[in-house]
């Protein structure tokens, strides 16, 4: 059994983790703290859990932390940076579920994230943790940098695209859709229910976080750098993400590459992978196929007389694009089973 | 392992039967029949299926049913009852989810349900299959009746309360909430998204099929004919159900039973429950709370200087209101540990 | 045209009252306060009015409120009471869509409130705002207490049965469900989609601040005290209430009342009544069918052999509930057509 | 007065022409016809419209049609170009709001429609009616072709880019989400609550009907032909359509062009239309800003260092979508004011 803390079990990602935790078979949770709930029980914030689990918050306390095995933080960026050397140093393995360890460029980071970095020589030493594309490193990691909700959909999308060089890299366009609890639970007049229900819109339409973070990663998945556009929209339901990816291709092979011999593509890519499902051609996923579970779906689409290729994928924001994916990760960390806690079916309807 | 059948696939408590059966430790899932997807994919309709079902739909056959242990029958009222005698008669045990077997009186249901009822001999033989007031029964029958969703959030609500003679029973009264997955998977206007989104109704509020179930119930609860009132409504969400019960303290106890003592004869009557959560006083249980989970959750009121008692229950009404508990009943039916299949902890937010 | 002004106009109440007064042909909205939002654009915070109204939020000052024929509050409970005294003073009107003076006894509003009135001679001189009960008292008055939502919906549905003396006071129900705007713009996590969104519960069922407001209105229907329960339900929509009332006849006529007879005394009360639609018997009125509009739409229904009445009341919070019956309330303060500016058709799908 | 007829007053646009004509103040509602509902009452479909609207439908009759000035056809595709010549001849005026009319390919209009069109020759005197384009031809047709919801949204957004010749048209791209009421109010399994409800996909993304209407649109804005890609979404919710529109600055002006200044020309574009809001630079134009009025919002963005313009339209599809933009065309037709009977203030919350 592998001993388990969490840092800020009050947000969505955090009881996501619980959530799946309670239930997997190695894992023994021990600490779970939080400033504003210590001495409450988990329980009377999120009732699904009773019965289930009988612990309390506490408040954040680095030594007791440092007895797990393994701490997730499933905290607001700039809060893990603050303790995880502390951690590292004394042989805790960490998971950072926010985004202080995703960009290995530190100016990039402290520009989007408007902090200065407190642990900037950690970020080489970090690991991006998509397991499709960095599963050995993860497994021998000691710091692993959970990825971002938008950028797993969007980067489990492009990945075979690009690794085949299939396509022109210049203007590479990710329409991307998230259910508000991605907004986490804070208190927003902008994430109320009567503010957010039958309504949709963009934002941060002229630069969102996760940008640089996509970015780093098509950048490393082919040699020239990217040209990349991506807009976030609201979705008035709870979870799931959509991407929808527009990629032109190269026009020295758009005559020769027909849409079957890149759904084959894809489907090599993703052959074996527990979590990726490439759909059949004229697939639409849709993000209820995927509610409460790890899986990323994966749709092509091409229309006629374009050479324009349509990627379609979706995940659960909370699931493949945070605390699944974490769990994914402790597992390959740890040696244990790979699907082990996180093979649930998604809820539907 | 248990070798399990399901007629009537399609639907929504036969998807939900799918997702619990498929992840069941003691079940190998033999034969799904659909008549009008014979043939297809079980996962083309419900893709969140695939990758861990991969069985298709096959015609309806007597003789392929009776190989299996047992048959669920997740079909509309008035099927059942034609395939069942032929069935037990082959010693394969029956659980039906729809009304066929619910009520005792064959004049009560012919009246209900708008049809003559095909072997209403067996009605006598069936057993109730609310496992918090027949589970010793459930244990040695052959042929179940699944209760209906409203009668389960509505009988476990009034249960203590009757049992123990602490109110009049001439007026009793339930309001009762449901998501639209009740409504089916069916083609009606009714149940469109642009017909119920964001809207709220009463329904069947001169009365409901569901009135002479949940009237048998409380009957058998107590000596006293009751008198009771149920009027249903349609919820602008999917999964379920809440129901808010009233009910008049007995003119000669009511000076002395305080809403502390009626707490406490709940907690003592559903203690060792598995699937039943009394919440403390005060408390008012959420239907996401239970969501995804087979877990029913109560709790109770009293305003000042009232004599009403105030009970508030909640449940999934495809779960602990169809395939949960019909799980629960099999569990119950061939010795398995009575939670096996059906821990899921509730999907939240 | 009359001079208008709005204290606190950024809460929903308030942008309500905007959307309908900006369209009203007999009125001239001078100014608008909010200490939060002074300077700033209404239509920056809500951009539907983009177009339509050009006026920006400015600093509470009573010297510029009094300059108006009409102030209206549409503050948090306890605002108006301590502005109120000087602008009538200085002979403006005042309709207070909050509750500080909708209770005549101030130690009963003291207490649900929990806070001193700050004026509690004014309450004996404030007309109760409901136009069905009250109308020529409402021509003529100068201070107007506009009805709660919960209480417009339940008082409407339960008055002909009252008036008439038709039943027993002793038991009187009301289980109402309210859309999420009744709860307010507030940044509570309570009101965030991902916390109300899919979901369904009960709230306040110990005691609402609605109970002693229509336990008060219902008192004045009839000569004997009633006893009320009422228990509050919050639905996973933005906007309506849906009240299901349940009464039993009294036990000397209801041999002799049948449900025709109590559907003609309501036809009758509410004959040339501009908004209540008493529907057909059997109806089920569904709260988007006055989705932005100001009508209440009542229907009855009865079960077989039950001595339950039945009545089921539906509004828009946020309409009739509020910003609408004030602006109802204004046409006949100040003797304009009394459906001036209230006459929208509900927006349905 | 204009005398009025409509054919197809059951779906979800003929409804929204009803609450819109019902209180245009020139208008004389004089038949609404429906084969399936002949006889009923159309307040029985639709309550909001009790109170409001006394009629009831009739079985079509081409005789009583000509005898209104103007006829409106909203029905499904296919059926108006076999009435309308006939209705042509006898003198009234037609706007339908299907599709039969506004490709001026016939071929074209065959392929993606699937039949055989009844009447070609009218397909070039057919006027294409979105006012911004169009608004002179429109004032002197005869026939409308009342555009599509989504080409009404991409066309806005595109047209001042196009027509000032700024981007590279081969690589133009619009992903667009739609409210569910776009698909009609028929009975399909797709459209119900359970099956969209918290969900989001992607469809017919290998080509829907609506890219070839917007093609016609975007070439006729500019003299190159251009490259398209059109992939529509279906979000939870009932009204609103988003179109996030990409376009790639040419590359001889990208240095100069500036977003600033390409936002002068949009608004300089739109100065003086009643119907199109263009936006502050740097806004998120909400679905729900437009929920139930006849505006289209419309906002610009670029991201760093990008070459790519970003577009942001919302209309509510039911309106600007569909039935406010055909009064609005009636409006023209006539030689009414502009505006009449649509100058509806959005509902928001």
């Amino acid at each position: 059994m592998i001993k388990v803390g969490i840092v800020g079990g009050t947000g969505y990602t955090g009881v996501e983790l619980l959530r799946l935790l309670v239930m997997h078979p190695d894992v023994d949770l021990q600490v779970i703290t939080s400033r504003s709930e210590a001495g409450g029980l988990v329980s009377d914030i999120y009732p699904n859990l009773r019965g289930h689990l009988d612990i309390r918050f506490t408040e954040p306390d680095v030594e007791l932390l440092a007895q797990c095995d393994l701490v997730f933080f499933a905290t607001p960026n700039g809060v893990a940076m603050k303790q995880v050397p502390e951690l590292l140093a004394k042989g805790t393995k960490v998971i950072d579920l926010a985004a202080d360890f995703r960009i290995r460029d530190v100016k990039v980071w402290e520009k989007w994230y408007g902090q200065t970095h407190a642990c900037p020589e950690l970020l080489s030493e970090a690991v991006y943790g998509l397991p499709e594309i960095n599963r050995e490193r993860v497994k021998n990691c000691q710091l692993l940098a959970n990825p971002g909700c938008y950028p797993t959909a969007v980067q489990l999308g492009f990945l075979p695209l690009l690794e085949n060089n299939l396509v022109e890299t210049k203007h590479l366009i990710a329409d991307a859709k998230s259910g508000i609890s991605g907004a986490g639970r804070q208190a927003n007049v902008g994430s109320l229910f009567s503010e957010t229900s039958g309504s949709f819109k963009a934002y941060a339409a002229s630069g969102h976080r996760h940008l640089p973070e996509i970015k780093q990663g098509l950048n490393s998945m082919q040699s020239s750098p990217v040209g990349f556009t991506f807009v976030p929209h609201l979705l008035p339901m709870i979870r799931g993400i959509e991407a929808t990816l527009y990629a032109t291709l190269r026009a020295d092979i758009s005559s020769d590459m027909t849409l079957e011999k890149i759904q084959e593509l894809y489907e090599e890519r993703y052959k074996g992978e527990p979590f990726v499902d490439v759909m059949p051609l004229g697939s639409h996923p849709e993000t209820r196929s995927v509610k409460g579970s790890n899986m990323c779906r994966i749709a092509l689409h091409q229309q006629e007389d374009s050479d324009t290729i349509i990627v379609l994928s979706v995940i659960d924001n909370l699931v493949k694009g945070a605390a699944g994916q974490a769990v994914h990760n402790m597992n390959l960390m740890f040696g244990l089973k790979e699907t082990a806690g996180i093979e649930q079916i998604a809820l539907m309807p």
